[in-house]
C-alpha cells in the first residue's frame, strides 16, 4: 500500500509541504467517536464493492478479496482487536488501511467511484435507521407498560388538575392514556423520519457524481434503502435527517419530562399519589430518611441535553454553502448522544412504570376536596334549562359560600342548594359524587371507566399491528 | 347576558373578591394577538353548535340564532368593525360576548359542553392547517422557479466547491436542483405535520370530556379533521403539533439560509457569478456605489428567529404537568411569527429567483482554475489499470508541481504528463476539459447536463401531481 | 430636499435602474419596529451635530437649525403626530427626511461623517442603557418586596425540600431570601452588561471611520458613554452587548420560572402553603370553582420566549463576516421583546409578592411529616461520639421502622430510641423539634431565624447603597 | 467502614428494601464524568477538614489522618491507580470510601457538617475558576498573535466589505484589530463571570446549613474564594455561574465562527487573500488537488455545540423548585465539553494566526475594483461646499456611468468628472487613491495606518498589565 494512508502523520498527500500538527490532528480527527459507525461502514463498503464488481469496474477476484478482508475486520472489531489510529483520522481510513494491509491492491480499489463525503453520509444513515428501529421498539415497550397500568386503574379516581388546581375528577387510567397518546405520536413521527433517513447518498462521490458506470439502485436495494438521493450536491451535504430526528427526539424527551414532573409531584409527601419502587430511587449522604425519585428527575434534566443538541445541529447547518464542509463532522456527537439518551431513558421508564405503586385512597381523598364536581352541578342546571353562562355564575356563588365555610358542595343540604336555584332537585346529589362525575363523561376521549377500557382495547389493537 | 363576560374588569366571577388589576389584565390577556384566530373560532363554534343541535342539546332555534349572529360577527371582523376589548381577555370571550349581545340566551348556550381549553386548541389547529396549505403553495412556487432557472442552465459550468475550495466542475442547473431537493423535503415534512395537526380536540372540554351526549365525529367531519383526539387530557394540553411545525419551519429557513449564503457570495465582486435584480437590493446612506443583496442577507438572519421560536416552544412545554396550564398561552406568538416569516420569505424568494442574472463567463473562468479536473485524471489512470489510491497520489504530485509553476494540469504537455505515469495517452486531454468532466458524471444524481434534464423532467412530473 | 430620501419608492439612488418592489420594501423595512428608537436617534444626532459644529465641519447656523428642527420633531413624535413612512425604510431616514423638510440644507449636512451603520449601533446602545437602568429599578423593587415578606416570616417553619421530598425544616424567610440572592446576582450582571453597552460606536461611519476631523470623545462625553469603541469595523458589526444582555435576561426569567413553579405548587390544594391575591388569578370558562395562578404560570411560560430570543441572536451572528451585514437588522425585535418581557414580569412580581397570604399552619403541619429532623438525630449521635457515616446508618434504620409503623421519629419513646443506640439520652427530644432544628443552623447562610434577620439587615444595607 | 458506602449495589441504606437496579445505577451514576473533579474534591475536603479541626469538631489526629490519606489518594489519582467504582456512584463517594479504607473512622468523620449538595457545588466552582484562568491565558495568546500580524500589516490595503460588497478600502491590520477587540471583550466577560464563580457554597450542607459550629469564612480563605454564598438554599441549587460561563463561551465561539468564516472565504481561490499553513489543512480522499481549511471550518461548526450546551443548561434550570434536585447532575457534561471546546479552539487559533500567509497583491487588486473610493469622492464634494446628501447622489450617478462602461472612477478624466459637478478640481485624484483614502481616516478607531499603530501600542500596553 502506498503513501497516503500511511503518511497522514507526515503530510496529507504529495500536495502538502508539511505534516499536520499533532494539535490539529487531534482537533480534526473523528475516529474516537465515529468508530461507532464501523460495522455500518463495512456493510456500505461491501454493497459498494458488490456493485463495482457487477458493473465490471473491479474484478470478481477483487470483490472476493474485499469480502474476505472485511469479514476478518468485522471480527476484529467485534472482538475489540482492531487498533484505531488517530493518524488515520476517521473510521473510514482506519478500515480501508487495515483492508489494504490484509488484501493488498484490491483494498486500494475499493474507494473507486466514491468519496468519504458520500461514504460517511451513507454510514450515518444506515446507523440511524437501525437506531430508529430500536427506539420504536422501546417506545412500544413503554406504551405497553402504560396500557397495563391504565388497565388496572381504569376506575381509580384522582383529581384532574388544570393550573395545578383541582379541576374535575378523572380516572388514573385515563390520565396514563394521555401519555400513551404522546408516545404514540412519537412512534408515528419516528416512522416519518425513517422514510427520509432511508435514502442512499452513495454514488454522489465527492459532490458531483462519478465518471464510473455505477448502479446506485443496485446499492440501494442491497442496503435496503427505499430511494436514491436525487442530487449529488445535496446528497453529500444534507443533514436534514439528523435535525429532523433530533427534533423528534426532543419531543420524546419533552413527553418524558412532563411525565417525570408528575411522578416527582405525585411522590412528594404533600401529594402522596404514588410510590416508585426503591430500585429507581436513591438516598442522601446526609439525610437518613430520604428516598428520592432520582430517575424521573434526571430524565427531566436530560430534556435540556436533547434540546441543546437540536440547537447544535441547526446552528451547524445555518448558512453553510454547498457542498460538503468540514463543519459537518460536528453532526455526529450530538446525534450519538441523542440516541443514547432517548434509548436509555425509554428503557428505564418501561422498567419503572410497572413498579409504580398507586395510593388509591390518597387519590380519592384529594378528589373530594377542591369542588371537583362544580362543573357537574353547572351542567345539571343547564340540563334543567338554564343557559350555561348563568349556571356557571350560580355555581361560582355556591362555591364561594362553601369555601368561606370550608365545606364541599356535597355538604350543602338540598334546601341550601335550592337557595341558589329553584331548579335543583333531589337528583342533584348523583351528579355531585366522584363516580357519577367520571361515569358521565362517556364519549370518545372522555374519562369514564367504560371509555378508558374502550381506549385500551383500541390501543392494544393498534400496537399489535 | 349576565355577569361573567361583563365583569372581567371587576372580578372574574362570584368566586373572586377583588377584580383583576390592570397590569395583570394586560399581562395575561391574549386578545391582541389571538384575534388572528377569529374566523377559525367562528368556524369551530358553528360546527359545535350544529352538533349540539343535532344531538338535541340546544334547540334548532338556538342554532339558527347562533348562525345568524356569527354571520354578522364575521362580517364585522372582516370589515374591521368589531371592537376588541382587553377586558374580555381573549378572542373567544370577545366573540361570545358579542354573540350574546346580538342574540341573547342562545349565545350563552353555545359554550355548553366545551371549554376554552379545547376551543383554543381547535382554533389553532384549524388556523395552522390552513397556513400549512399556504406554505405548501409557496414552496411549490419556489421549486418551480428553481426548476425554470435550472432548465436554462443545465449545461452552464461553474466550479463545484467543497470547503469553499474548487473541487470538481458542476453544472449550474445541477447546483440549483440541490435546493429543489431541500425544498421538496420541506414540502414532504409539512404534509407529515399536517396529518398530526388535523385532529380534533373539541369535546375534551376543560380536561375530562363532558357529561353532554356530544358527537365528536360529526364535528370532525364538519371541520374536515381526519381524526378525533383520543384522550381528553392530552387533547387540551398537547402542543406537539406546534413544536413539530416549528421544527419543520426551522429546516425551511435553514435551507433558505444556505441558499442566501451562496447568493451573497456569488454576488460579491470577488466571485461575480450572478447579479440579483435591482428591486431586491438596496443602497447605502453613505457609500454611493453600493448595491447590497439585502433580501438574502435578511432572510439568512431570520433563520435565527425561527430557531429561537422552536426553543421557546420546547422550553414552554418542558416539565408541564397535565392538563392545561396558562403557560400554554405563550404558544401563539412564536407560532404566528414563524408562519409569517416562512411565508414572507418563500414568497420573496419565489419572486427573486427568476430575476437572477447568471454571469456564465465568470463561472466558466472560475472552473478553469484550481485543478477542478484532477479527480478526472486520477479516474483516467484507474481506468488504465492503476489502483485508485495510487492514482490519487500520482495526481497529487502533478498538482503540486503545476501549483508551484502556477499553471493548470491541462497546460502540461503529454510528455510532461507521462513523466507522472507511463499509462497516460493522447486521450488524457479529453478528461481534462470541463465539458468532458461534467458529461462523464452521467448517472442518477450526477451533474451531467443529460442527467440535469432528466431530473428536471422527473421533478416537473412530481410537482404536477 | 433632493432625490434619495424621496425616491425610495422609485429607486434607491441613481445607481439603481429599477425601484425596490413593494414586497421587498415591506420585507426589508424596519421602521415599524425601530421607531421605538426615535428619541434616542434624535439624542445621538444632536450630539453628532454639536461635535460637527465644534470641529468646524458644519456652521453654527446649521447646528442651530438642526437643534430647532429636532426639537420640533421630538414634539411631533411625543404627540404621535409624525407620520412614519414605509418608503423611508427606517427610523433614521424618516427623521432625517422630516428634518430636511423642516430646515432644508442643514438637514442634509447632518449625515456628514457618519453612516446608518454607526448611527443605529449608537441608538440601540443608548436605548438599551436606559432599559437596563429601568430593569435595575424593578429588580430593586422586587428584592425589597421579598425582604419585607421574609422579614414577616423569619421564624415561620415549612419543610425544606430536595427532590420534592421533605429534607429538613427551614424558615420561610430563609426560603424567600434564596430568591433575593438570585435577583441580586441578576442586578450585578446587568451592571456588568451596562459597562459593555455604554461605549460609543459613532465615528466608525460605514465601517472604516471618516475623512472628516471628528472628535469622538466629545460625542461620548455628551452622550454619557464611558468609552469610545476602539475599532471601526468592530463598532458597526458588534452585537455582543445584545447577546450578553439577553443571556442576563434569560437568567432573570429562569429565576422567575423557579419562583413561579414554587408559587403554583404552594397554591395547589395538595400543598396549600400560600394563597395569591385574587387580582393575580383568573377563573375558568367552564369550572365555576377555579381560581388559577395565571400570573406565575404565564411568567414561567415566558422563560421560553427569552431563551428563544437568545438563540435567535446567537444564530444571527454565527459566521457573519465583517463588517455590517443586513442580517443585523434582525437584532431589534428579539431585544425589544426581551426588554418588555423582563420589565412587565418584574413589575407584576414586585406587585404580587406583598399580596402573598402565608398559611403558616399548613406549612408547619407539612414540616412535621416526612422525618424532617432525621439529620438532627444523626448529628446528635455524632456529637455523642459516633462517626457521621455510622450515625447516618443508625438513623436510616430508625426511619425505616417508623415508616413501617407510620409514625414520626419524635413519636418513639426514649427506650425505643435507645435500642438504636445506647448514646441516646433525654436531651434527644430537643433536637427532634422543628424549632430546635432550625435554630441550630445558626451560621452565615443558615436557616436559623437569627441568621435570617441578620441576612435581611445586610441585604437592606446593600440595597440602600 | 460500615454499610452505606459498600452497600450501594445492594441497597442505598437501611431505609431501602431493595437494591438499585443495574440499569438505574448506570443511568444515575456520574463517576465516569465527574471524576474529572477529583483533585478539586480533595482540595475542598482538606479545607473542610482543616476547619472542622480548628473548630474542635474533629480532633487534630483526625485531621492529620485525613491529610495523610488524601495525599496518598491524590497520588493514586495522578498515577491513574485509583479504581473508580460505578457502585459508588460519584467522585465524592469514591474518594470518601477510599479514604475510609485507608484511615478508618477519621474518614467517616470527614462528611460531618456537609452534604454532597454543597460539596459538588464547591468542587465545580473550584474547577471552573481554574479553567477560566486557563481560558484567560489562551485568550491572551490569541490576542498577542493577532497584534503581531496586525503590526506587520498596518499599511496593507484590502477592500473593506459590507454586505460582502466592496465598501471602502481598509488596512488588514485594522481588520485584524476588530477581532482583537472581540476577544478582549471575551476576556473582560470571563473576569466578570469569575467573580460570581468564586463564592463558597460549602457550609450550606444539604440545603439548610448545619448544626455544627462551622466557620465558613475560614474555608473560603483557605480555598481562595472571595465571598461566602449568603443563603444555603440558593448555594446548593444555584447554577447561574454555569449558565453565565457558557453564555460567555458562546460569545467566544461566535467570534471564532466569524473569524473562521473570513479565513475560509479569504482562502477560497475566488478571493485568494491569504493562505493557511499546510499543517492546519487537510486533503481529500478523492480529489488530489484539494487543500482544505479544516480547522476554521470545524471551529465554525463547533459554535453550534456551545450554543447547544447553553440551551441545555437553561432548559435544565427552567422551573426547578428549591432546593437541590437530581436534574442538576446534568450540569457537568455540557460544562466540561464547553471548556474543552473553547480551550482547544483558542489554542489552535493562537497557533494558526502566525502562520497566515498574506497575499498583499491580491488584496490590493481587489480594493481597486468596486468603486471603493466613491465615498471619498462624495466627501471631497462636501468639503467643497455641497450638502452630503447631494454629493452622495452625484457620485451615485458617476458610479452608474462607470459601471456601464466597466471602468473605475479613477479612470475618468478631469473633464468627465467635472461634468458631474463643477466643484471638482485637480486635487480630486488624491482622494481617489487607496492610500489617500485609508490615510484620511485618521481618528480614534479609524483605519489609517497611523491609527492602527496607535491602537496596537495601546493594546500591547493593556495586555502587559
Amino acid at each position: 500500500m502506498t503513501s497516503q494512508l500511511h503518511k497522514k502523520g507526515e503530510a496529507w498527500s504529495a500536495r502538502f509541504s508539511e505534516p499536520v500538527s499533532e494539535l490539529v490532528k487531534r482537533y480534526t480527527a473523528s475516529v474516537f467517536f465515529d468508530k461507532r459507525l464501523a460495522l455500518f461502514d463495512i456493510e456500505g463498503s461491501l454493497a459498494h464493492a458488490d456493485m463495482l464488481s457487477a458493473q465490471g469496474i473491479i474484478s470478481a477476484q477483487d470483490l472476493a478479496d474485499i469480502q474476505r478482508g472485511m469479514t476478518q475486520i468485522r471480527g476484529e472489531i467485534e472482538r475489540g482487536e482492531l487498533e484505531w489510529q488517530l493518524d488515520l483520522e476517521d473510521v473510514h481510513l482506519n478500515i480501508e488501511a487495515r483492508l489494504t494491509a490484509l488484501i493488498g491492491d484490491a483494498g486500494k480499489r475499493l474507494h473507486t467511484g466514491r468519496s468519504r463525503n458520500d461514504q460517511v453520509a451513507t454510514d450515518i444513515r444506515l446507523w440511524l435507521r437501525s437506531e430508529i428501529d430500536r427506539i420504536g421498539h422501546h417506545l412500544g415497550d413503554l406504551r405497553r407498560a402504560l396500557l397495563d397500568l391504565a388497565d388496572q386503574h381504569s376506575a381509580t379516581i384522582l383529581p384532574g388538575f388544570t393550573h395545578l388546581q383541582v379541576a374535575q375528577p378523572v380516572t388514573f387510567g385515563h390520565h396514563l392514556l394521555a401519555y400513551f397518546e404522546m408516545f404514540s405520536r412519537d412512534a408515528e413521527r419516528m416512522l416519518d423520519v425513517r422514510r427520509r433517513v432511508n435514502r442512499l447518498p452513495l454514488g454522489a462521490a465527492a459532490l458531483a457524481g462519478t465518471s464510473y458506470p455505477i448502479d446506485r439502485e443496485r446499492v440501494a436495494a442491497t442496503l435496503g434503502f427505499e430511494e436514491v438521493c436525487a442530487n449529488s450536491l445535496d446528497a453529500v451535504s444534507d443533514r436534514d435527517f439528523a435535525i429532523e430526528f433530533t427534533a423528534a427526539a426532543a419531543l420524546v424527551m419533552t413527553h418524558v419530562s412532563r411525565f417525570s414532573e408528575e411522578l416527582v409531584l405525585w411522590m412528594s409527601p404533600r401529594v402522596g399519589f404514588i410510590d416508585l419502587a426503591d430500585r429507581f430511587c436513591t438516598g442522601s449522604s446526609i439525610m437518613p430518611q430520604k428516598k428520592n425519585p432520582d430517575v424521573p428527575e434526571l430524565a427531566r434534566g436530560k430534556t435540556g441535553r436533547v434540546n441543546g443538541h437540536l440547537i447544535a445541529l441547526l446552528t451547524l447547518m445555518k448558512g453553510q454553502p454547498l457542498a460538503y464542509n468540514k463543519d459537518n463532522q460536528e453532526d455526529k456527537e450530538p446525534l450519538f448522544d441523542t440516541v443514547d439518551t432517548v434509548i436509555d431513558t425509554l428503557r428505564i421508564f418501561a422498567d419503572m412504570v410497572p413498579g409504580i405503586k398507586v395510593r388509591d385512597a390518597n387519590m380519592r381523598n384529594a378528589a373530594l376536596q377542591g369542588f371537583s364536581t362544580a362543573t357537574d352541578l353547572a351542567d345539571y342546571l343547564v340540563k334543567k334549562g338554564l343557559p350555561f353562562r348563568d349556571a356557571h355564575e350560580i355555581v361560582a356563588h355556591a362555591v364561594k359560600i362553601c369555601s368561606d365555610r370550608d365545606i364541599d358542595l356535597a355538604d350543602l343540604s338540598l334546601a341550601e342548594l335550592q337557595k341558589f336555584s329553584p331548579l335543583v332537585g333531589e337528583d342533584v346529589f348523583d351528579c355531585l359524587t366522584l363516580e357519577g362525575s367520571v361515569a358521565s363523561r362517556n364519549h370518545i376521549g372522555g374519562t369514564a371507566p367504560a371509555q378508558v377500557q374502550r381506549a385500551i382495547a383500541a390501543a392494544r389493537a393498534k400496537l399489535a399491528k
